[in-house]
């Protein structure tokens, strides 16, 4: 969690987690959590969904595959992707690379 | 407005208008609103700020200088920005190439 206002270059603050995709929090209110999504080959966030919650994911690096509504969605660095509250969602890195990826959500949990 | 949760490649959206920064909205609901604003070289979004509303911004391509707090914060590409509710905020565009910023307030106003 950054505390001050700054400029922050995303990439810089993941975590990378062998076991599991590694979350950060980079900023935090009532209205909104800013996090990125970390995910190494073969690490997957299995399909879920969030109640009166709307997420924003877009990729900072590497190539995924989302799920929202049951497809599948390739995305690359820069795509954006919105699961609208209620909406299933879920992301899966085939690998072979690193895949980060920018998840907002509003209001926070 | 994009209706269908679907892949969103922001900088297809951008709207470029010679006389002032352009607005584009790619998702809205009462929770976030995600849009994109769209600087020609010269442009600017003055200095402003919300009650109750936090911003998030992203540069998606180009370079800018943000200004948060009285401070003037060059970014580019990739970079990120949290103005939290009550802190005033503005993006300006040196030039000379374009720049495509993604903006994301909750709630949406």
């Amino acid at each position: 969690m950054i505390d001050h206002p700054d400029v922050i270059r995303p990439v810089d603050h993941a975590r990378w987690q062998p076991d599991k995709m590694g979350k950060t929090t980079l900023f935090e209110s009532p209205r909104i959590l800013v996090g990125l999504n970390a995910f190494e080959p073969g690490q997957v966030h299995a399909l879920h969904a969030h109640a009166g919650m709307d997420k924003v994911y877009q990729v900072v690096e590497g190539e995924g595959v989302f799920l929202l509504e049951g497809r599948e969605l390739p995305m690359r660095a820069g795509d954006l992707l919105v699961a609208p509250e209620g909406v299933a969602h879920g992301v899966r890195n085939p690998g072979p690379g690193r895949l980060l990826v920018l998840a907002i959500l509003a209001p926070a949990p």
